[in-house]
């Protein structure tokens, strides 16, 4: 029993030690050692190189190191081995933090107070109360569920919207295609949670940006994107903040990623730019995530968090 | 039965409008109309003329436009009539919004991120989770409450100090001069909502800032004040971010205000700060609260709120 660790672009030796730490009687394979591949049983991957896991016999489940799953989604070769998503307390704790930071930051006009400090200026500016600024959540997993929460415990107006009807929740929620422009036409501030599948990429363009509620209390919409870059189109969003129909924004993502040097979504100070660090994942506490459910799985329990292949997420 | 307004620095025909809508039956007249003083019921006041209300041989209460009360306790010939403060839903709110945003942009670190934007630097901080972030509230108040049980929500480690024993709380709580130190010792982010009095005035300085944690998550303690300037030493703190032992600090009171353009405290950029905006009266809502305190003491009923002359606030 052993786990292929395939994860491009972060420290591998953290999540060794992770690993070893959570789990310390699983022996632990990097991409690129030799091994038997029939040892295999385990993989924890972050966009792994495609087709490196197509030739596992015994592979059981396939965990993937973030929220967010289409790093492997796009491989055809993926075996059928159930894909597991990180779903945890840390991670979504971490996701709510910075929303809920990128969300204020607007509504108490943060950047404008920021230029008045480096002017010198002292002047207030006017403030609504958070009642009268409607937040409009997209996506409704766990990360918008939770941000949720945190936005209406600080008094905003929350509205959700999810691609599929969702059980109860304690704020108004609309879904898929037909509740679309209802939702956007009541949105001051849209936090976009979505994850990225054929179905979402480039759904933040012109023609959505413009369904935005007009004239709110904050003079004009504001985005918030913490899900993936592909769900946005950087040009559309520069042009609505060119027309004035954006009034400001958050991104944690982009469409090419590191943004390059040469975008221009760094100058315009009505827009945050943070380097995909709304929610970071803590190795240790995604290492005791993933020991756990392969502690339950070889007790014969099912495992949690199991991503729905036909849907993309 | 007429209400007196006596209000400096602020525009007063808002508060007049205000003060309409909510009481529609009960006479106002602004300070320096003229009026019999025998007439005077009520009186709204902020930072007043001293000995104003002095001869007003009727008053029955003095109502502060805000949380603080110290622009009152200073005139020695204050009548005796209860001094009532403003304790409104809605000012309460906007001050946990203001304090929640600060914090979170210490500890996501967002003055960097700021930084790196303008420079299109592509890098990410080492970001702790927020149960690694001991804050403590100074300032147990309504106000001091609120903030700290939305920081709580937020799975901040939150510790309160006060200056005597409060009731039960769902967080560990420190109080008087015997538990200063330790509360000091255990704070990571120092979150200050006293009121200003003669035994809080300059509390704020070296020694105190010298005995908050060193060494924790963020480099060093961070200072959020938006109590009053009163209580802090401005040279104390640019001291102590020049010497290292404060990392950060955002302040929306000041020893002198409007803060003046010379002020060294502009230019550190490890400093936020804002024009004593953290908690805007809005004047629709004390308007109702006010009326709504004289309407039910007219019925006989007893004032909410009424300062405590002995400790000053």
């Amino acid at each position: 029993m052993t786990m292929l660790l395939a994860l491009r672009g972060v420290t591998i030796e953290t999540w060794r030690d992770a690993l070893a730490a959570a789990a310390p009687d699983l022996p632990v394979v990097v991409a690129g050692e030799a091994c038997d591949p029939a040892t295999i049983r385990y993989a924890l991957v972050w966009k792994p190189q495609p087709g490196l896991l197509a030739d596992l016999p015994n592979l059981q489940a396939i965990f993937s190191l973030g929220a967010g799953v289409d790093h492997l989604m796009g491989d055809p070769t993926l075996p059928g081995a159930p894909v597991v998503r990180v779903v945890d307390p840390d991670l979504t704790g971490r996701m709510t933090e910075w929303v809920v930071l990128q969300v204020l930051m607007h509504h108490r006009r943060q950047r404008l107070y920021d230029r008045q400090q480096r002017d010198r200026v002292w002047r207030d500016l006017s403030q609504p109360a958070a009642r009268e600024i409607r937040v409009g959540v997209m996506g409704l997993g766990v990360l918008g569920l939770d941000a949720a929460k945190a936005l209406m415990a600080l008094g905003f107006d929350v509205a959700g919207w999810s691609r599929t009807v969702k059980g109860e929740l304690d704020f108004p929620a609309f879904h898929g295609e037909a509740g679309l422009d209802l939702f956007l036409a009541r949105t001051d501030i849209l936090v976009v949670l979505l994850p990225l599948t054929p179905d979402t990429r480039g759904l933040l363009d012109g023609a959505l940006l413009a369904k935005l509620a007009q004239g709110g209390r904050l003079g004009g919409p504001v985005l918030i994107n913490a899900g993936r870059g592909g769900l946005q189109v950087e040009t559309d969003i520069l042009a609505a903040l060119q027309a004035g129909t954006l009034v400001g924004g958050s991104l944690d993502v982009f469409q090419t990623e590191p943004l390059p040097a040469d975008s221009p979504l760094w100058a315009d100070d009505r827009l945050v730019i943070t380097p995909h660090v709304a929610a970071e994942s803590d190795p240790m506490a995604i290492g005791r995530y993933v020991a756990s459910q392969i502690a339950g799985f070889e007790r014969g329990e099912p495992l949690q968090n199991v991503v729905d292949r036909s849907r993309g997420y």
